[in-house]
């Protein structure tokens, strides 16, 4: 088996995303910097194309940070008086994508409704927990709205997945 | 020692509560789906009647999300200009049983108060952590009301640990 | 290479804070208990002043939550009408110091306004990636505002890392 300093890691940290073509039913996937400051990928792990291609079956340990901030919500609305509308919600996806396999499969969602009665907000989603991934497998974060996601620190947003 | 590919290692995934009998002075626990879908449990890590039983003794990572929904919220009241009352809050235990030990040990407790403007509320609560176990330990995790876990879908509500 | 047994790890908890002198455009450090109750340190990672002190260069896991509570919150205010203010807010950062650099560098940010309509709140943050270290790096917890920071239970205000 693949010994400890040998086996397939990488942490991957936020960067300025450039919005791209929109896909239809899709949360867009963020893409990150692989290789400067606390970014790095080792041992046949690689990042392409904003997908971590996992180098090696086994039980991988999988977590992400996403820090969103917002300036308006309609839930301020409300303590005006008027109805409860649907609440405006920020949601983290890790997606993992399989060539066999047609459809993405969900491996982690967080989930939050923003209901804030002050003009600025902010906060972070976190999700980490272990699967077990097959060579080959592509691993992606998805977001509900990239323009809420901070881009602005390193430590603030970012993924990581580990061979356990 | 054990291999890294030999090692206890379970991730469960939520399943629809069925509410059993209340147990005074205590939060209920959750029952957990063990083997379809994203789940599994691995080299002797043995899920039971809500119960993850630890097979050999050494450090652990334990985590878990519950992800929380709910419709109504007294705290409504107080933008409204009556007294602030006692908050609602949701709140996750992972808690540990031992055989040798009268007094289950809580290990990881996440809590959060709730008092959102909104009718409509969602938000997970994310714990996880390392802890020295010893074989026969039995982990659960209980939470304040369980009518509010989002039991949906297996990526937003889960738990899991595994031996480093 | 280093068997998984012989690895360095350490995980702490909570202590009654007594605050130290304040420096200057510096968040306060937290002070934690390393070897009562859940807390542990192993294999030659050593707690000292403060700082987790790295023993051997390699890829940790480092995690921490912080319970924060408090009574008060100026944006209460504003749904009664006023102006937006700049958001009260929570902030935790595991800080890295490193002999050999004179800046120290943040690891992990957690940050999230708070915006609560009742007089009592209560919430944590949660934070865990994996870093390279080198041997003789020091970590610390670092948070906006040690009053606010819940000291009450081991299980709900932690901090511990491991060698992957
Ligand atoms: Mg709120």
């Amino acid at each position: 088996y693949t010994s400890s300093r040998a086996k397939p890691r990488a942490h991957l940290t936020i960067l300025k995303q450039t919005p791209g073509p929109h896909e239809q039913n899709q949360f867009p996937a963020l893409h990150w910097e692989h290789e400067l400051g606390l970014a790095f990928t080792k041992n046949r792990m690689n990042y392409t194309n904003k997908f971590l291609v996992i180098p090696e079956s086994g039980d991988y340990f999988i977590y992400s940070q996403i820090t969103f901030r917002g300036i308006t919500s309609r839930c301020a609305d409300i303590s005006q008086g008027r109805q409860p509308s649907k609440p405006d919600s920020i949601i983290v996806v890790i997606t993992k994508v399989t060539d066999n396999y047609p459809e993405p499969a969900y491996l982690l969602t967080g989930t939050k409704s923003v209901c804030e009665i002050s003009s600025n907000w902010f906060q972070p989603l976190y999700l980490g927990a272990m699967f077990s991934l097959e060579e080959g497998d592509r691993l992606m974060v998805n977001v509900s709205d990239i323009s809420l996601v901070d881009y602005t620190k390193e430590d603030k947003t970012f993924f990581g997945a580990f061979l356990l």
